[in-house]
């Protein structure tokens, strides 16, 4: 089996992550709630996790990061608890589901939201933005790294941008935390949202948020915090303000692991080896007949994608093909990101999306473009 | 060490569930996106922990149980997908801040809240949910047993209340669920939520929400679904519809193996060595100088719970001795349930909570009994 579908999930993860949910498992009491060895083990786990998530991003402090069980519970988090009705927000075609539909949601109830759109590789069109402003733009919320084309978002721009208006920004690092360098307060991010899976190398149930030192944003979630229990309202202060209940703390003791692993090896290196197998994967296929790419390759940076269709095919039936005659893991479909389908003509036919990671290699990468190649000229 | 803090979390778990975790992070994709072996196996995992949990409380499908990071999730995903402005809300003072903190943003928000009253033994005085009634009351939300009492609440009671004035009926079973026969469509329940991590035996990360099929709520989280992407709404048919974004596999796989060590084992054996080990423990204390035994032990059944106070003592002081001098993890404070704590008088003071498992020995109990009788005699 060959799995290429990083950017879903990433399936082999170092060995430490096992070992340490496991332990966890085994010795961690609920953390933060009573000051026995097990409760102090699991407080100790959750810390770990905060403070290496704080080094990778640059953070001010580990209490800047909060904890959720997945990007998608971060985007919620952070787009509800800071966009009012009356805001206007201002995002792209490139977004996932986990970004339009809270947006769609928020526009129900009385925001507004302007989409700014890409060119034909899927590059966005950065000149749209000034367009957009409006007196209420209150918001911009772009993600870091298309999950379709792979394209890079330019975050020094939209920064720039943000900062110039007075707009907080908040980033979608589903495909990018722990992909590449990231420096939250060099970048200006407000809040970036991450997921523990993917990149990070953590288990699925793990993900979060940075957030800025001095933002507040209405909780979605309140509940029992483990201090302050006779306070009507939710604690407030980070980052207990954004988590409630007991938290994932064998996932978290994973995804410490993961991020300890990735920091061992250096995120430049890994980020190097997966560009590497990427551009490997392209030249192979490039000139493979009827093989249509989407995204742009100008670039020599962009998330480890490389998505295609094999003329009119159906997607999801090429994929079903590289997994039932090659032992080819990929994703075909629409990839819960509707409008850059809209945007590259590809709401039919979705398409076939190739994701890479440091612990594939270069034969692999080789097997599934020659995989690429014989479906191509078998037409 | 004795680990007599099961009501926080379960520290023993089966073997199964550590291996069924390992076994997903090593093996399972992202479920549902892709048609690949390991996103099928993925699938394979969530479907398994649904169809068990639905078999555990006999739910009427598998579709009617969706998964949340904690009960924490589920109780907020419930309360605000059913409670509208103008709504008025009947519970109990022995709601955790799980409830409680939901429950008073939804007031701010123009919703109404009563709160039924305990005795002196913390029992609930069933005569005021009557005449708490008001037109616009629709919805009744109440603990399966207190995390501070360990009393059970008369479900029969409160199901037959909210039948006869047709008002949905929301059942935190938080210290219930795996501890206990459960049967939703026997007992009348409308929405039951669980956590995974405590009787359940599964990891940290995982609860969810039984919902009875045909009844609706708003989602609090939305986002990729990996079905109807081209909606610009999340997907309203259960399970997706209360679930957003990658689920915790390697958790539900470990809350899975663990139900189903449970089922093996019967519900009822367990429950009959728990409710056996917590009647030694307080049989050996109640008459201990100077001991105050909070919750009611009249009733033969009730939560595996027994909290207490050294005369004056304050709680955490208490337990931190039991801690260091005997090696037993209790836990001390308020329990996040601050009414319950205003009722019975124990603000200042807090409670010492032991709260026992099956996995517990009858030495184990003994030894904690002694203990207790020790520090009683110390003054």
């Amino acid at each position: 089996m060959i799995y290429l579908d990083n950017a879903a999930t990433t399936l082999q993860k170092p060995p430490c992550v096992g070992q340490a949910m496991l332990d966890a498992l085994e010795h961690a009491g609920n953390p933060g709630r009573g000051a026995h060895e097990p409760t102090l083990h699991a407080a100790r786990i959750v810390y770990h996790a905060r403070e290496i998530l704080a080094t990778l991003l640059h953070a001010e402090s580990p209490d800047c990061i909060a904890f959720t069980a997945n990007v998608t519970q971060a985007l919620n988090t952070a787009l509800c608890g800071l966009v009012r009705p009356g805001d206007h927000v201002i995002t792209t075609v490139c977004e996932h589901n986990s970004v339009l539909r809270p947006l769609y949601r928020l526009r129900e109830q009385g925001a507004e939201v302007s989409f700014a759109e890409v060119d034909d590789t899927g590059r966005l069109r950065y000149e749209q933005f000034e367009k957009f402003l409006r007196p209420n733009t209150r918001l911009v919320v772009v993600t870091h790294a298309s999950n379709v084309t792979g394209n890079l978002t330019d975050l020094a721009f939209v920064s720039a941008f943000a900062e110039k208006h007075g707009l907080t920004l908040v980033v979608d690092a589903a495909q990018t935390a722990g992909a590449r360098p990231i420096d939250v307060q060099a970048l200006g991010v407000d809040v970036l949202c991450f997921t523990g899976h993917k990149a990070l190398l953590g288990p699925q149930g793990t993900g979060g948020l940075y957030v800025r030192p001095g933002l507040t944003m209405a909780p979605l979630v309140v509940g029992g915090s483990g201090i302050h229990s006779f306070d009507e309202t939710h604690p407030s202060q980070m980052p207990t303000a954004l988590e409630a209940g007991t938290l994932n703390v064998p996932g978290l003791a994973g995804l410490g692991a993961g991020v300890e692993w990735i920091l061992s090896q250096s995120v430049e290196a890994l980020h190097e080896k997966e560009i590497t197998l990427t551009r490997l994967f392209y030249e192979k296929i490039v000139h493979a007949p009827g093989v249509k790419i989407y995204g742009s390759f100008d670039e020599t940076d962009r998330a480890p994608i490389v998505s295609l269709n094999f003329g009119d095919e159906d997607a999801a039936r090429a994929a079903d093909i590289l997994w039932e005659d090659y032992g080819i893991c990929v994703r075909a479909g629409a990839h819960c990101a509707p409008l850059i389908h809209k945007a590259l003509g590809t709401v039919e036919q979705g398409m076939v999306r190739f994701s890479f990671s440091h612990q594939n290699t270069e034969t692999e990468v080789l097997r599934a473009a020659e995989a690429v190649c014989e479906l191509a000229e078998e037409g």
